[in-house]
């Protein structure tokens, strides 16, 4: 584990991934693996998914963006990757590396076979790796979308999820206990740092404790596993939501899941009674508060609620060696 | 013009062209630019034309893939550019590689830019350039439409034109005479070889020769220009129409052009009758006419309509000799 070039594995979806990939591609790792969730039900993603059937491809994509060689061509791939079309026809808001994912997943008889392609182009950093499979659906269980608010309803689909104006209790993927992505598991199995998060906590971060083999490759690999907080609760799906309700959803959404840190930007939590119930919380999944400067700050010096891709790599150095 | 390795400037578009540039890559060219007609208002092109306003990209496309790098990779980039999106959704039938040029042309701020990233890409054996650098239209005038014969209606588009019950006495471009793309009109002019068609000879050849800068280039450059005849008369469009037809529709459309050579399979015109009447039109626009082996066997050695490329590179590399 004290290894100065770690393979490093991180989980999550979306933006917060995509962050995580910048900082984590700083430590001259080894190897770098992300593992991806595949919930996504809305945009580009979402329609793909619905023409073709295929695993949403605009996570990955994400990924691939962030792991996208680190010079002038590097970048000209990553802006054609990210890049949405205009106008107002068919096309528009198509994202061209979601479209590039769907065809080559065609021409080479595979969405895994397409995310290597791409990765092979952009002289990827790493290899970006779907938790499973194929597409699933998130379902939340919602308080607070009735005149009683005891009463819990079933809301389903991601962007549903984010979106309702209720409370969510709960996530379940559909279908249910699904078998995880092979490779994944081994990428977990044999890292030295697995991260987790940050991200949208229902859509990015819980979906891969939801899949039973993950979450027994994570329990048992030897790797130091990091969780990493958001520095600020996202509006809608957990607003109001405090740090120590994050962590206590991990082990409500899997029960066995131990983990070894949990990263927290030590500007966000600052008083001494919000750090004593966040560390009793990590406790109780066998995990020690680890607070470092992580946010980024504006170019008035003012902090920003998103994370330095600098700070949070010096924090998984320094995770990565003890 | 005895260079050994000749700059080739092929004017074209579709499949004709596509096989064209299968043979001038053969001549190990110092140089090859395929310049392609733009009037395509079809498919996926057609779609992509109206969607953003964009030079159709399907003929460019195809004459990108010609010219894609002869090795593993290169095979796979054509593959990749020609995949057609399958099923009944809004993405079928529209060409990967045309939404590549699409998206990329936003990305890089012009259509040239984007066939020349994707060139790179696929380590192309040459570079691709529309004769114009805007969407045209083909206008035609069709006799045989009424029941008076002697009447003659306008058709407006490609698909139209090229599937009108009636026979097609002339076309026009819309706008007409519109202003060449530079570009072409150097690497016309600064050619050893220059070769027009095969190809459907109202969308593909014919379009060239209504845009007066690229007849101007023609008739002034140095270069050995050879007219490649189809070997058959195309069904819809030319049905019935002789090899002299062909001819004479050339200086009929651009009548000052001058060439030097017509390329004629000797199996597709063999009695002399024919090739009396085909010479004759050939003087007219002061070319020879060259008759040589050009057609496809089949397996079980029956000829075919299509050129053969090593048959056809090797008559390219006499002429450029000559």
């Amino acid at each position: 584990m004290s290894n100065p070039n770690p393979h490093v594995t991180s989980l999550g979806g979306g933006h917060g991934l995509y962050q995580t990939l910048l900082a984590t591609r700083r430590l001259n790792p080894a190897s770098i693996t992300a593992i991806v969730t595949v919930a996504d039900d809305g945009g580009s993603s979402g329609r793909l998914r619905r023409e073709f059937g295929m695993i949403p491809p605009g996570d990955l994509r994400m990924a691939l963006s962030a792991l996208s060689a680190d010079d002038e061509d590097g970048a000209l791939w990553r802006r054609t990757l990210q890049h949405r079309f205009g106008g107002t026809g068919a096309l528009a808001g198509h994202s061209l590396g979601n479209l590039l994912i769907a065809g080559l997943s065609e021409v080479l008889g595979s969405d895994q076979a397409a995310y290597d392609r791409i990765a092979e182009l952009t002289r990827s950093a790493g290899r970006v790796l779907p938790m499973v499979n194929e597409p699933l659906d998130i379902e939340a269980d919602v308080a607070g979308l009735d005149d009683d608010p005891r009463i819990m309803r079933p809301v389903r689909g991601q962007v549903a999820v984010a979106t309702t104006p209720g409370s969510v209790r709960r996530v379940r993927l559909l279908p249910e206990h699904p078998d995880a992505n092979p490779l994944a598991v081994e990428a977990i199995r044999t890292a030295d740092l697995v991260t987790l998060g940050p991200g949208s906590w229902f859509s990015s971060v819980l979906p891969h404790l939801m899949v039973p083999d993950l979450v027994v490759a994570l329990n048992e690999s030897a790797a130091h596993r990091a969780v990493v907080l958001n520095l600020t609760a996202e509006p809608g799906e957990t607003q109001g939501f405090s740090s120590e309700r994050h962590i206590h959803m991990l082990s409500q959404h899997a029960p066995s899941v131990t983990v070894d840190s949990i990263l927290v930007d030590n500007y966000a939590i600052t008083t001494r009674t919000e750090r004593g119930f966040l560390e009793r919380a990590a406790a109780t999944i066998g995990a020690e508060v680890v607070y470092r400067d992580l946010h980024r700050v504006d170019e008035s010096g003012r902090p920003t609620y998103r994370h330095d891709p600098e700070k949070l790599a010096a924090a998984f150095r320094e995770l990565a060696a003890s």
